[in-house]
């Protein structure tokens, strides 16, 4: 895996997000834990799979527990992006039992979550192995976690396509009827955009594709075409621009779209259909 | 479907969550909204059932719009709670067309995230019909979005368990031990505890059921028990508490469960591995 | 004092407030000590009681000084619940003279706000000893400081009744106006309540008592009832329900009211008419 | 009173101060308002004074019910400032009865405790009337409501002192200790502060009084010294700078210290002892 | 000027920078107006150049005035963008006269500073008129004015060149060395770069610049060259990388730099050495 | 230089601003930095003076740093208020790249900003050298960075106005309307205003002067008159009120504006006419 992008996570963010969830879970105060531990009591426990995954998010359940509490130690045994089996475990959580219990679930929320993500993931990128084609993901994500899901998706093999409506344009049906054309559709955009903005065309039709391409588009999306199409679409870009494959995919049906040639294969269900895999919190 | 409970939303938060869920997406601003389309065009949408699902979110669905642009109407079809059939409008919404575009994907997040959990909730709901078990949820939700989840828990037909950590006294093995045993764990909490909480132990044997029954537990769960166990357990409370069955539960399983005559059945996977359902913004 | 429930302070949460106090007395800036105290003058002073009273919030304090500058030290010499006597001293403050003096006040102002509390609750709990009879606190709080304040009650000896509109449900007239019946409303709001909540009937009238009983009200609340009637209603209940006395409690009436047998009294006084103590910052 | 001063509360901070208010008592919901209230239910209620008192914060509860719920009318009966008898209807409050119950309790607690304080001020304001002496108040404020506190004593008929500690320049032993003199750290202070700020000495003798008037103190504070000392301060300032009165000041005693001659009389108790009057919601 | 981009402002979190502003200003109240303006008395106002200027923020000042205080009516007489002489009347400023006074200051304040970029901008702009060259902004803008700075830089006629961190990769010399050579920090960054995203490497001689067209670098940067090798580069890359000349450029010398052929010019003095305008509030 | 009072700045404030300031300009994330640089890489740098300046916000730099990276020390090797030659090092910055890398423009933009205002104002300040004025700022000052602006202006060797609309009374044209003559506009404010603020009145005509000395006032301010009438109203006022000279002043109409012996000269140009000052992150 490519070490050096899962630094993308900004720590100063994820710390005021993981306040949030805290806050969430916790509303006038953790009644159990404050009633039943003793503010003094210590604990060590581990964080383990219960299932085979991919790992993502290890460093963002670490601050669930430090922002919980103070002196919480989480050492991780395994790095984000790694494959583990059901059993092994992933990191030991040590310090003040009471912040430690009244974090866990929040914690196994969000790690289970992301983990599921990466899981789901590298199950597409294994599909496609050998085509040349990348997986990437969409906007599709949930409310309020964009930046830890495409962490996650990274973590799982994939690649990001952007990160929000501030990262690229994207011209659409609308957008080109607005414009009169596609090339004066994406003629308008690169004369506006910011300079170190690409330009995506959607394309339906290989008419389309062609138009995309005469107006030197950065990136040409196929949208819900057929294999036979997106192979021919393919054979009239040439490597003149990206060629992006989207719409539907499956993990029965990636392989197939793959092999058309296509650069990348954008797939929502990474981030919309990706179960919570089962991770607990042990005492160790 | 029980109507009142569905006031529970409370839209001042709401707001607060759309407001970072737009930041999230937006950005530095939404390049292509903006530049390709004109500030003072308008347009008529509406959201739209790709498949066949349970509404959720409809409300929230609406504040994500009108939030990110003043004057945008949303007009609801159908009323959370709903069952609908693929290809049913569930609102139209209507007004500048740039907000609205900008808006769309985090709207169709939100919403496809709620009604899939409300669509899979609704199968648990079904399935135990007649046998006078309820489907409650868990704390086992994304971080981020609980009031949302268990609101869409509601529109599905299932109950909620306790809405945080603060709504409830939940005694586990480890309050237990510290505690000496169950029954001064339970008199401690009744002790201590705010008036009007009530206390819930989790118990893995029979012996347990008893000791909680003796403590006056509010509360009896048992904790992945096999259906004989759980039956013998439900003869022993004989209604003088009410008892919960919890544990690993999925679709298969959950009718034989509900036949052994627990009250009600805790389900993480109707929050956790609920898939977005399939719904888009068409032009109306 | 039991002491683990003191735990009950969320610091996270008391750091936030901690930076609104901080911010409203500082606003652009404490231009006394900065420009009369050296940037680098360190100093060492004590928090001392001027009258005998209750300790309440010397944590709190703590954080007001800690959050204004960092690396003071504050070393309490008593713990939360602890009774003292004029003179005594309640915490050494040691490091950068200058930040200790911008938090004085905002320190002072919520530690003798909350010994007031502590020592007002404590003169209701002295005055029912032996009765069996618990003082609970109310909703009638300073807003902004709700945990605060059911925290020094707790310190004065007095227990919580709910933190918040979320904590329990209380059926009073008009909800069982709009239920048709007090019957109708205690099952209205079992079959929708979180499965953890517990519901208290307020009653005017013995016929109400009855009623609320025959429901299976969790706790019922004699409102404003003579101590004649509500002795016949602690009769009446005969365990069956927590009872709970509530209306107009004062210092020279609550014994009376506690000898007619019920369980709790609640007492608005205790969190709305306690005067601030007197306790001062001295070099030490 | 006077009229144009009331006009200093800042609305735009009060609704943030209103929302971190409903956010403290509503938590994850009303529990009982939302299960009980019809959604569309609507009602006609009066804030009813149940004891004589002088009104402040009515726009601020009014605020407290429009922010918990749209729509919602709150049309004042009296002014802020003005005094009125028990079973005085201060103002009716229509609109949907859900928001308007969830936010009674806060809308009562704010109430209750300014109107509290106004009555409190408006009895030290009367005890010294025909002196020439004013009341003013302190920093000694409830954390979180200074500026609610102040306007509260406005209405009462009190003056405030300084807004903060960025609101003047108040020298104390210590300044002076290190300053060398009290002329040293007048001039030190007038040489460095913001030009339109006001320097205050804190004086225990008349030798510190003489060294303040020589160094121009703006305002000479008058620090627990008896009342004969007091009157021969006044005649040694003679008019050449504001004189306050400051140090343990009570009901009792307020008169006798205005006649000694002082400006203003500084009362801690106004904000700090002030117990909340008794307000209620009733049906209208 | 270009229309559409001019709808970039994002008023949800303009409005957020506005509270920022005016709280900031505003503190414990403005003294002066809640004092000396009646609450109820109106005014009508102007807001007037006092030189020539290039209009850019209006609607932002509109805000300032609008979050002041409900009600109060902006007309603007001309358009962002639009240039206008000494004595113009931008806009019409309406309603209570209190919040128009106490917002007076700060909407002067931020429009003065945009219509300052502006107007220094569209003289750059002028200056490079007919050569084919763009001025585009950099990053050294005013730590929280970000957005409208940019957004006047766009008003003055000129174009952003990235918005943040996030909007593009930009290679430096540090970057290559440590990924060893412009084409192993190319490829690399291509690899992992979300989709959208363009990359430009910063180049300081004519090799570098080789390497970076070899390695097909989107935009290639010519950092600090004079004329005669910027033309030089210019003719190497040949329209196959955008180019852009960037350091130390002034309006003295923008251009003869424009007429090397480089295609955008990137200009720090726009934003950082741009003198606010001369713009007031007068009575209408 | 004063040393004391530049310990106005407030670190908890400032710390704040950093955090919004960062957002700003990461957004989603630096892409180049992550992509480019390895975590684990540090780096030892020097910000480095490019030209003459006086230093001002190297503590606010310094915190840029430390809150975008833990562990990165930064170490002046200058003090706030020091005039340096071009080529000096202000101070050294080590710890991980990445983070310093991520945050090198916003410390440099902000540092770039506030030396160049202390610069700026230090200019004004020499030349008035001699004649006992001094230069005062204005509330004419970037939204946002109010009181990081006026403690340049202290570091440049100013003096603060006033720091916002709550630090002292400034009563202009329209309120004197209003209260119907000067005199009751300051008998008016004086009664209504907090004990310690000063009032101020902006006199256009020795009339007026006249009638502001005749009310008290503390402040007389002379807007826009010549230096004869300057010269008048000085010898008028005879030192029973501060005097200020205000409007249109630059640098080379300065001296002759003190020399009519006012006491304070107000220039808003040191705050919105004083260009960035060159500085450079260079690796050391």
């Amino acid at each position: 895996m490519r070490n050096k992008e899962l630094g993308v996570l900004d720590f100063r963010r994820i710390e005021k997000l993981v306040e949030l969830w805290l806050d969430e879970d916790i509303g006038h105060g953790d009644l159990t834990a404050n009633l039943m531990v003793g503010a003094n009591a210590t604990g060590r426990f581990c964080l383990a799979a219960r299932e085979p995954l991919v790992v993502a998010g290890l460093p963002v359940a670490q601050r669930v527990f430090q922002v919980c509490g103070r002196g919480i130690t989480v050492t991780p045994e395994v790095d984000d992006g790694a494959t583990v089996d059901a059993g092994a475990t992933l990191a030991y959580v040590e310090g003040r039992a009471r912040p430690i219990l009244t974090a866990e679930r929040t914690a196994l929320n969000v790690l289970q979550h992301l983990c599921g993500i990466a899981t789901e993931t590298s199950r597409y990128v294994a599909a496609v192995e050998g085509t040349g084609a990348e997986i990437v993901d969409t906007r599709k994500t949930t409310p309020g976690l964009r930046m830890l899901e495409k962490y996650a998706v990274m973590c799982g093999g994939g690649r990001n396509h952007r990160l929000g409506l501030d990262g690229g344009i994207m011209l659409k049906d609308n957008h080109i009827a607005v414009a009169g054309s596609i090339r004066d559709a994406v003629e308008g955009a690169r004369k506006s955009a910011p300079l170190l903005t690409k330009i995506e065309v959607e394309c339906d039709t290989l008419d389309q594709v062609r138009d995309a391409l005469t107006a030197n588009a950065d990136v040409i999306m196929l949208d819900n075409m057929d294999n036979e199409t997106m192979r021919e679409a393919v054979a009239l870009i040439a490597g003149r621009a990206v060629v992006e494959c989207s719409g539907g995919v499956r993990l029965e049906t990636v392989r197939s779209k793959a092999e058309t040639g296509v650069d990348v294969i954008s797939v929502g269900r990474i981030t919309q259909a990706a179960p919570a895999v089962d991770i607990g919190l042990d005492e160790a």
